[in-house]
């Protein structure tokens, strides 16, 4: 004989067979539950609570040894040690729930729960007679209810789920699996069971887009995707594309168009390397900065381009995909994480849920480096935050030869420092698996900060940035249009046939995106009266490529000891994910977004003087002490 | 000086000059409250609570009297001896506000509360500054609490309005009229003051639809209109619909399409009556039967056509009118009345908290005579209910000159009983006033009834319904089809150039209208034990227009004193007035959706045999003693 068993607040339920323990339930149904003295009723950490006490095995004598008197009476049990007898509500309390994890490729690792906004519930409705005449709706939530599914006291239909009801609970004999989205609303009636459930992650970036398909039972990421964002065409940062809105009567709406044609084109991308169906996906959690999040949803980002910089709205915002023309499942949502501040956007809320400086003791600093680089600096007792203007070099955009980290990029660079000879190395193809060296097509953002980091260390570039000229290098010359510059590699080695350089306005890119970043850090520093960084996360969509002692190299961070300098990857995105598959994490970027001080460095007194001493290599002023060895072997000239 | 007043739950403020009391500045800002004495202070009917006891002047030694220990320590105060000297929040409480009444052409008197679904609050924001750089959707929200006004604590904002927030505010230099939905979501926002509100209340019916247009803070209707049903062209009644849906591909989405085209007519046609702008109109309450509900929603109404009449969906529903494709405010709502069962709709809801039978300790029918004709019969201990296929026949439908209650319709008709020659009423058009007298161009649902009857009386037409061959009169003829017909009007006498005529086929589609009703009533008579009726109320489009004796005449009544029979017009269209300038109205109605009981009439075992006896005038074996008078004089052929 088999009893319905129904584990809350994770929403799994099945048929168990009676006998069984709680426990046992639970690791058949994947209900993440602690017990790590392995169901021997000795740890006393899979304490569960159970209202039909009728339905379970009578309390043992170990268990009244370890539950206390009150839990006792709170109906507190022992998953091990309980034996099911009928069918059962069984409740995990947040200390018995055993956290998923997620691991980064970059080795960081992030725990959350499983508590998706969309939960899906397999129910079988008692069909309609003369005697029971209720309505389909009625129906349905009565037998959610005799299932002891949570729902809101008001809770509602989508309209078209609404219309396609009578159908889908006739044609799959009134057996059902209905998608709940934050317990109030019915976005999807399903035939039969449906077990899985999709979702997307996406980071919506100046010039770069990147999404996570996730399914939301699990917690794991089962495709990525990325693309560039094509509003590039109408301008390089923020602020021109603010400017395109306000000078064409329909700029923000081609704006708009385009962005959410490129998270269509995501969608779709991810649903095809899943091989699901884009209607299967029923939620999608944006984050973006200020501006882009405004001109996604159709807001005017006119008045956040000057000041105050007041934006529009802050909080969260859900709305239906289709009211947006986002091709999921139409009555599926998009949730915008909440805003901080001006151009501090729901992507630094993402990194901020993800890395969670506000709930560390160390003071840490985290660099986000996108067209608009964001960084953190703080801990528990406060964070401050700051938005800079870095524009889109480190991402390998306005680089001559810049590209995204795809195949064919140039990720890591080193110079021999004798010879001036690079050794490159390029992203791998992960569709072809061919022996042979991939050919490079361009430098994606972490070959540049290399390529300029080799060409210093190398003595090819001078301390303000300017080629050497006087460096006898087969490889240093001067390009078309006058200027010098210096071959990565010969068009013989890359696969477009063209010599790949690295130009003295690549370099100077790079120094205004690094002098930027530098500055702002630096200030924050000042605010917390802080002169060393114990710690430093460097996000970004670059990902691991990133070489660390480079980044010190150049300058693009405060000094440091490069072993306490971590690499995050899209921690944007990972903050994103965690929002899609973890409902706490939504109220934790609604805390984070108000607990963080946002600081206009720009306004500062002493920013210009902070950034013109940022602009050299690998600092006009501050000394970098962690990397002194690299530095003094430099040759000057 | 001026200080802001707030009147709750009205949600009525504004500026008042301090020194005047709470009860002039209820009247000045339109708050209906009680004040039998003038403001004497000697009745003790204007009680209010006010919490800031700093900003008016002390108790009286006449409020001392009046009001108890408990008033008074509860911050109750008497509205005229309570002058106010700053900023105060007026809470009104229900023994003191003033219902307001509607007074029907009929002479029905339904009072109710103005308490609408949609309220507009004035509101002046704080300017951002780089100090204070809220964004503006807080700052919106701050304006609104600062002013006392109620708002749920999940606010939120609808999509299309956030978008157009930034630019409405500063625009209308941070002054602004916000429109709220259920105190829980932002509809609109709108520069500067706006004092009035609009909605719409639609009946839609079967052939019919007529539309009711009202202003939201005084209840008042200011425009109504009507059209045919142009679903008409897809078959006469809720069956033949059902089967179109089923049976073409795009049947459903036709149809509902066909609604939504009617609706739009008419919200465009009560608008330029009233010259205001459709995007003004900011809800729209819609009463229908469950397959029209089911259509306009575009949910297949397959399921209640067949046994076991499973609706989809009874509890009320509220859709946005852009989704629906209703070109009100693109944020505006569509309310659903609840449904009851089968056939019985959100109509015959609608007509119960017009008429309210569950709160009486009369007992009282009910008729409604439309395509499908609703019976309700009962009091405050139970209220039974019944659907009856009518036919269209009693609203103008599927009689050869029958038409809609409007200008040119024959609404009444006197047959001479020797000279067998009619006197005809024809409804004036109110738009042209001109002296000569109007001319026909058909016969409404009024118009019929008293046709059938008064031939009926004349003995022109059997008991049996067929034309008396035997009669000398010159109207009677055999038309173009060979059968019988009466002659209403002479060609000339009308505006269409045609003898207008009462057909054989007319009159067994009105005997087949009237003995469904009939036979409906008599069956929850029964199932009450109940062998009369003490009052009727005749509900229906063709309004005042009705003649009571002569709806006993043919029967389609059970016998009752004519003095208790009241025509209250359209009684489904008056309870969607109510639902949409009363929010208690629609919980009301969800109760009573409930509270009625159905009764499947045709599945009764006496119904045929009911039916039968009810196609005769005005019935085969029933007595009419109440009319025995006009009955016995009628000649017997």
């Amino acid at each position: 004989m088999k009893s319905t068993v129904v584990f809350q607040p994770a929403g799994c339920r099945g048929m168990i067979s009676c006998g069984n323990s709680v426990l046992t339930a639970a690791r058949e149904l994947g209900v993440a539950m602690e017990a790590p003295c392995g169901g021997g009723a000795v740890c006393g950490k899979c304490k569960v609570i159970i209202n039909e006490m009728s339905n379970v095995s009578p309390v043992t004598e170990k268990e009244k040894k370890t539950l206390s008197a009150e839990e006792l009476t709170n109906n507190y049990r022992l998953a091990c040690s309980t034996q099911i007898y009928g069918d059962v509500l069984v409740i995990v309390p947040p200390e018995s729930s055993l956290l998923n994890q997620v691991v980064l490729e970059t080795g960081t690792v992030r725990p959350f729960s499983i508590n998706p906004a969309v939960k899906k519930y397999y129910v079988e409705l008692h069909k309609p007679t003369l005697a029971d005449c209720r309505d389909d709706f009625s129906r349905l939530k009565a037998a959610m209810e005799s299932r002891f599914i949570q729902l809101d006291k008001q809770i509602t239909i989508d309209y078209q789920v609404l219309g396609s009801l009578p159908d889908v609970l006739r044609q799959s004999d009134w057996k059902v699996t209905v998608t709940l989205w934050q317990d109030s609303e019915i976005v999807a009636v399903e035939p039969g069971k449906v077990a899985k459930s999709y979702g997307i992650a996406v980071d919506v970036g100046t010039t770069t887009i990147a999404a996570y398909l996730c399914e939301l039972t699990t917690g794991m990421t089962i495709a990525q995707a990325s693309c560039m964002n094509s509003q590039v065409g109408y301008g390089d940062d923020v602020l021109s594309r603010i400017s395109y809105c306000v000078t064409n009567e329909d700029g923000l709406a081609k704006l708009q168009q385009l962005i959410i044609a490129d998270i269509n084109t995501l969608v779709s991308n991810l649903s095809d390397k899943a091989t699901i169906n884009p209607e299967d996906i029923l939620e999608i959690v944006l984050v973006f900065n200020t501006v882009m999040h405004h001109i996604a949803l159709h807001i005017n980002p006119q008045y956040i381009g000057s000041a105050p910089f007041a934006a529009v709205i802050k909080e969260a915002v859900n709305v239906k995909a289709r009211e947006l023309g986002i091709k999921i499942a139409a009555s599926g949502y998009i949730h915008c994480l909440p805003l901080e501040a001006g151009f501090v956007g729901a992507d630094n809320v993402a990194v901020l849920i993800a890395e969670q400086p506000h709930r560390q003791s160390k003071m840490s600093l985290i660099v986000d480096i996108g067209t608009n680089g964001e960084i953190n600096f703080g801990n528990s007792e406060g964070v401050l935050s700051a938005s800079c203007a870095t524009g889109p070099a480190l991402e390998g955009a306005q680089i001559k030869f810049g590209m995204r980290a795809a195949p064919g990029a140039i990720a890591n660079i080193s110079i021999d420092r004798k010879t001036k000879e690079p050794e490159i190395e390029v992203i791998e193809s992960l569709v072809d698996n061919k022996t042979c060296l991939p050919r490079a097509r361009g430098i994606c953002g972490s070959g540049i900060i290399d390529a300029v980091a080799e060409l210093f260390k190398a003595g090819i570039i001078r301390k303000d940035g300017s080629f050497n000229k006087d460096i006898q290098c087969s490889r240093l010359r001067k390009g078309a249009t006058g200027k010098f510059e210096y071959v990565l590699a010969w068009a013989a080695e890359t696969a477009i046939d063209q010599d790949i350089t690295i130009t003295q306005k690549d370099i100077r890119a790079v120094q205004l995106a690094k002098a930027a970043l530098y500055a702002g850090a630096k200030i924050l520093m000042q605010k917390k009266g802080v002169a060393e960084v114990e710690c430093i996360a460097l996000a970004g969509a670059f990902g691991s490529y990133i070489n660390k002692v480079n980044a010190l190299v150049i300058g693009m961070i405060p000094d440091c000891d490069p072993a306490s300098v971590v690499a995050v990857g899209n921690a944007a995105g990972e903050g994103a994910k965690l929002a899609l598959c973890d409902n706490e994490k939504r109220s934790e970027a609604q805390e984070v977004a108000r607990f963080v001080q946002f600081v206009e460095t720009a306004a500062e007194p002493n920013f210009q003087e902070e950034f013109l001493q940022a602009m050299y290599f690998p600092h006009g002023r501050d000394q970098f002490l962690h990397i002194a060895g690299i530095i003094d072997k430099i040759p000057r000239s």
